[in-house]
């Protein structure tokens, strides 16, 4: 319990708290005087004792017939920005303080941010997209409030269902559950398949996230070898499932994130049956599968599937907008469970963004916007594989993935990530360490690079990162 | 193993399924031969011969330098609509698949939705909403693609800070996680604070929502006595706390659903000490509060907090729309549990509902909404239950609640609402029915009534329902 300290003091160091957290922000008018008083179960002497105090304190000024502002504050002089910012030692924390605090770093726009699995903005189609929205806001189209459904909107299934036959796997716009980006996608999967304690396989190293919802969902991993070209080794994937007792697999398939692998359709194929013979569904993320530099958009192991054993996850946070939150289940024959997740836990995704989305697929222009961003990817691909040769000292190899945007690259002399992390960030340049692509903390020299980030303006920053890299051999 | 069917006959199928289940629509273009082809893993001959079958059989046609197209079929004579549609017998389904068909009969739009808790579609600012969209749009506000935060947009966290710090709960912009609706806040909360077997208080009767996700996440339910005007009985929890390992309280303190309790400022009070004393986190649902009839909002729970042991949440899905899919939680001191939560399950929410919400609360004109569909939702009850009392027979009992739009109605002579529901079902009216409010399914002979589903319109459909309430007596 607090020491006595009077009530009106201790109501205006609540509205103080409040003006400094960005409650109340400059200018702005707060509460009347006998809305708080009724608020806050407080007599109006009280709070007017307390506002007049924050006026003395120069926090708020009163102005005749209008009530209590904000006051506007000089600005100190302007300070250069701290480029030793105090964040916690990464190496103490785990990797989900440092996932989360990569993703705000990430967001900060005087970073270079190489760390990130981003696209880039300016491969975003953002101007047709307001462009749509404002067409659907003049038509009404989002007169639709009462009509939401957990599964997702029709309009949107439709054109989702047309596209996966178009990569072999015919499914009805039924058998489609959206969802709030790939991440749910992949979260509602595993929470359908598994209990807590159960064991997953994933493959090794493997994005982040996944192993941020395998602790929610308090599930254990098993990590499977996978190679740089070629992905998941089936053999090794086989052999586990001998001796383990796993109760689903999470594979990306195509330009997995971190590596960059791509597995063959006889891969795929063997990946399929294998899972199908011992009963252990497969949890496919087939996110980058749309950003191939080849001729022929790669298979998806879905369309191997005959039994309804592999659940198919992807979004459009790639190639359309991270910010839509908008993803995609196909869960074969988990289909039930997974619907009724999806209503427990968040009863459906927005409309607006749905039907949005759904006009954009289906007015036309979205494959050639496709193609466009493909020779793109390829193109920055190209030349930060070129930027990290040319400044990166010796001994730095490269994966070379036929898809995608991620890079995953093997430090010279094995050098700590970690420490490389550190130090970029102070010259606001964000990585991905290795470490975090294992539950086990594998990969300590290895980082992933995003060629999103690359452009000329960037290619600088690149040089950089050599010198920091340089500077810790 | 399928039987020795012909290559094309099988994918001849495939298609077939897909136009039927609507993912290639009447007169729609289906994929052209060489792109079926590269997708299956079909030779360009196959896919021609399959193409033939469809042809032959009169689902597609060929148009000329164009493609394959879906033929329009005749349209049978009009059918009268089936009003004894084959659907599972309720009493064998468990509450989760009831409460599914529930909410799929409610957003058929031939229904009267007695059974929903939506809010009356009419009492909805839509175009305001959708003007706001296009101003956003217009100004190029939803190029943020890049810059969603797993805790939701800043842009509508200070107005939800505001909102609360004006129902006594000083909370910074910080310390808001926005999510998928209330339900999501709900789901949040219940994974940050419990492991799986762990055992949750709640009241008795519940909102089946808090079920469907309890199970979901493997959680346990103990059932509070909860009375009609006061709410949960604050004696009886203590009881229980002091009797069993519970390990977290969810409690809607305002309008209750379903039985329209408010509790006192008292009992608010008292139940926020006596979780503290016992260390046992609350997750107070407040999604009603805005919807009261007297002069004052009530108050909530989280204004008496002084620990961050209370976490709030609502949504603004009953007042502004329920297709935005947008809530909030103020978890207290549970803040970076929760976002750590959010950001792997899901990643953060769609930003454009947020912005357009966020700038609709800061443009003037909700708190007059909220005043006009307060009166709104008050004489709708009042008709309501003047319907009910009319067309009911003698014996039926009717809760009071003073704020909200739910009606708690006694069936008499203890009939079983399931029957009811069944009954009611095939004269095209939903009601909910009283044993999915609780996971012993006691309250079989109460029902759950909508009076925002009331209108001039539907009163008839009030006296039908009185009707068939006589006939099973």
């Amino acid at each position: 319990m607090a020491t006595r300290i009077p009530l009106y003091e201790r109501f205006a160091q609540d509205l103080a708290n409040q003006i400094e957290a960005g409650t109340f922000p400059e200018g702005g008018r707060i509460p009347a005087l006998r809305e708080a008083a009724e608020a806050h179960s407080l007599s109006l002497s009280t709070v007017l004792q307390a506002y007049r105090l924050l006026e003395t304190r120069g926090l708020i000024e009163a102005r005749p017939q209008s009530g209590y502002y904000v006051k506007f504050r000089p600005r100190s002089e302007a300070i250069e920005p701290d480029l030793t910012p105090s964040r916690e030692d990464p190496t103490s924390v785990s990797i989900d303080a440092l996932s989360m605090q990569l993703f705000h770093d990430t967001l900060d726009p005087d970073f270079a941010k190489f760390g990130a699995a981003s696209p880039d903005p300016e491969l975003l189609p953002t101007a047709r997209l307001n462009r749509i929205v404002a067409e659907l806001a003049r038509e009404n189209a989002f007169d639709l409030d009462t009509s939401f459904y957990p599964e997702g909107a029709e309009e949107l299934r439709v054109p989702i269902a047309q596209r996966a036959f178009g990569i072999g796997c015919p499914v009805g716009p039924d058998e489609v559950v959206i969802t709030a980006g790939c991440t749910e996608a992949l979260a509602l999967g595993l929470q359908a398949l598994c209990v807590p304690g159960d064991l997953v396989a994933i493959e090794s190293p493997t994005y982040f996230g996944i192993l941020l919802i395998l602790e929610a969902l308090h599930l254990k991993a098993i990590e499977i070898p996978t190679r740089p070209e070629t992905g998941i080794s089936v053999e090794a994937l086989e052999f586990a499932l001998e001796n383990h007792p796993i109760r689903a697999t999470v594979v990306m398939t195509n330009f997995a994130n971190p590596l960059g692998s791509c597995m063959s359709d006889a891969d795929k194929h063997a990946l399929v049956d294998l899972l199908s013979r011992k009963g252990v569904p497969l949890i496919e993320n087939d996110i980058y599968g749309e950003l191939y530099y080849g001729d022929r958009r790669p298979s998806v192991a879905k369309s191997f599937d005959t039994d309804g054993n592999v659940l198919l996850c992807s979004s459009f946070s790639k190639d359309i907008s991270p910010g839509y939150r908008l993803g995609w289940i196909l869960p074969g024959r988990h289909l039930d469970a997974v619907k009724k997740l999806k209503m427990a836990t968040g009863s459906g995704t927005s409309v607006l963004p749905q039907l949005t989305i759904a006009r954009y697929l289906t007015s036309g222009g979205y494959d050639l916007h496709l193609r466009k961003i493909r020779r793109a990817y390829e193109q920055k691909m190209a030349r930060m594989t070129r930027a990290i040769e040319e400044h990166f000292p010796e001994g730095t190899r490269i994966a070379r993935p036929q898809g995608g945007y991620l890079l995953w690259v093997r430090l010279p002399a094995g050098l700590d990530s970690m420490l490389l992390y550190r130090e970029a960030v102070k010259s606001r340049i964000t990585i991905a360490p290795g470490s975090i692509f294992s539950p086990t903390h594998k990969y300590a020299d290895y980082v992933r690079l995003s060629a999103a980030a690359w452009s000329e303006r960037t290619e600088k920053d690149v040089a950089r990162l050599g010198r920091i890299v340089r500077g810790l051999l």
